[in-house]
């Protein structure tokens, strides 16, 4: 299949481009490497060194002998967009190009509707190209679990059948986010929604778990690594435990650490977005899949990560609870369902001991990186603040 | 109290100041003017002569002895939304200030964009505004009931009680909208619970019906006149339906016309909304009110007319249904609930047949202002496509 993959620059776009690719897909992709350049405004870089993609590009050629075609562009621009449709002609569109981070879109007003008006427009704008250019092509939309927030009942895959006041129907499951990013991906679930509602536009909307990850099957060589983040702004409670564990830190918690999230493993995340791709959503159909396996608190984690860095690499961490940044309930109830990908022939390949192990022994290889920025790591910012600039030490206009 | 109207030169906006003022509250307000303009994009006017904001400002002074402040500024621009906020100082913003038409934000791709990028830009800007000058403030924002769309259940207000497996909560009322202007208002409605959760901000969030009417006790002399908007873009199908009767065309639903919403009086939407300015949102209160008083279907509202137009006006109008441009279910259950409003003293004074006659004879008044626009009532568009500029004779760049 032709498979377009926006963001492919990123964590999980590049590593889905070297999956599809082993698996003998015709795999394109755009990024504006904004990612890249918003590590380095709040001062940290990525754990692995990840290449340029001219270097990613030819390493591809050379040792698996395909060729990923990209195009270093903006969504936000529609004429880059339209052009690019119109080009690549693909079956399926992989939309992972967004800002993805919560505390990135807390800094200030000004990060708050960037990363509103960049992930609403790009969305937008590939909904009408893809309309317009190839209107049979599917959609799969990468959303988050975050966008359910803490609900006190089960969380649905989407859409649940209630009843209420005697009558019954089956509705969207209630959004409730917590950042002005988890947000814009409820925003942009409801633009695809009423893509599909309007004009037919097959598309599968991927409420993603958080990814935990250093490799998968293709990434065997350094050529091959993707980023992983581990600063406040970028890096994922579990990334940030396992720096600290490499360094010497105290693992931190925020709050209570009672907050349970979904997680999934980065292969695992790429056999989920295959399969999406490889079994398309039908003509007008709009479905969405709870993409993770397990639940954890962050508690959970800050134990598994001491464990494994204690038994496996003899680093003794100690876990210190931290103030939380966040505005979001430290203990609660937390049922996700996740049946639909299941019933696609999703099976759970990799758990999070043995991927924690994996991470740790890549983080100690680059510990020199993790040494450089050790102080990106650590909370500073505060979302109940309305200017997060300066404990980021970030110049800005606000 | 010192109310601030954004949008204070729309169809509510400048009835809203004009009711403000006459019960002694201290008023301010900014517009960018934009739905003249976007009027005139589509080739129409308002059925009304409106006057322009400096000749309606002296009208006030003159006849009522109060003085508006007014601002002509973009709430899109950062710097204009501090600086009025930081010099008004308002006890109650009330927002009104977004692009606010579904057919508008369905003409092509850039429209779509300008509708969900301005209003999230403007209500972010506002939100953020409001944290920093004056966070005791309370927001009033304008939202639709059109965000709930056509459930099969009833429609709660803003948040609802539900049993799923086996465990309750209280969570928002899922939201389903039918065009990209109406998601935009979801989007604002997101971002204000936002605001409230991290920062304690007191809202109302106004899910809005359909406004109907010409007059309100102030609105007594054509120089207080508000805008009256009668194109297939920018008019409500009762607009639609008296301007039809008045130049002696059919009355036109869209469809079948079944489709059922909440209607409220020009004059009650007034009440309603300094109720809420008189009776804010408590510190840290997110509260929704669904305004509106009887639910009618487009049939019901064209009989009528047709009904009223006969009797009082001797104008004999025919019925016929044309062509739906929307998307939207024709025929449905439609049981939304509202007794927020109620709770606070609201009480229904206008019926819909004593405003037709009033807006009959408004229109029949203007007639030669009709005349000169009646090609612009019938529709042209369809929102199953992806560029409608053709058909409303609209140069573009898509």
């Amino acid at each position: 299949m032709k498979v377009l993959i926006t963001g492919i620059d990123g964590y999980s776009g590049w590593a889905l481009a070297l999956h599809l690719v082993s698996r003998g897909h015709e795999v394109s992709g755009i990024d504006n490497l904004a990612t890249r350049k918003r590590v380095a405004e709040v001062g940290s870089h990525s754990a692995t060194p990840i290449r340029t993609m001219p270097e990613r590009l030819k390493a591809v050629r050379k040792h698996l002998g395909k060729n990923i075609r990209f195009r270093q562009g903006d969504l936000t621009d529609w004429a880059t967009v339209r052009a690019l449709i119109r080009k690549e002609k693909p079956d399926a569109v992989v939309h992972l190009g967004e800002q993805r981070s919560a505390p990135y879109s807390m800094i200030d007003v000004h990060h708050a509707v960037e990363t509103q008006v960049q992930n609403v427009t790009s969305t937008i704008h590939l909904l009408y190209a893809i309309k317009d250019e190839v209107p049979k092509a599917h959609l799969v939309k990468m959303g988050t679990m975050g966008e359910y927030g803490t609900p006190n009942i089960d969380i649905a895959e989407g859409f649940f059948e209630i009843e209420y006041m005697g009558r019954k129907d089956r509705v969207p499951y209630p959004r409730q986010a917590s950042s002005f990013y988890h947000w814009s991906k409820i925003f942009d679930s409801g633009d695809v929604m009423l893509a599909n509602k309007l004009w037919g536009l097959a598309a599968t909307d991927v409420m993603q778990g958080v990814i935990y990850g250093t490799r998968t099957p293709e990434i065997t060589r350094d050529e091959f690594l993707t980023r992983f983040d581990f600063d406040e702004v970028w890096g994922t409670a579990l990334n940030r435990f396992c720096v600290q564990a490499v360094l010497g830190l105290p693992l931190t918690p925020y709050g209570k650490g009672g907050q349970r999230r979904g997680f999934i493993a980065l292969e695992d995340s790429m056999q989920s977005l295959t399969l999406s791709v490889e079994n398309p959503a039908s003509a007008g159909e709009y479905r969405v899949f709870n993409q993770f396996d397990e639940a954890y608190s962050v508690t959970d984690l800050a134990r598994m990560v001491q464990t494994i860095a204690s038994r496996k690499f003899g680093l003794e961490a100690t876990i210190a609870n931290t103030y939380n940044p966040r505005v979001e309930a430290e203990e609660h109830y937390y049922n996700p369902h996740h049946e639909n990908l299941l019933r696609l022939g999703y099976r759970h390949s990799r758990t999070l001991e043995a991927s924690l192990e994996e991470i740790l022994s890549d983080l100690i290889r680059f510990r020199s990186r993790l040494e450089a920025r050790r102080h990106v790591v650590m909370p500073r910012m505060n979302f109940r603040a309305s200017d997060n600039r300066k404990p980021l030490h970030i110049k800005g206009k606000a």
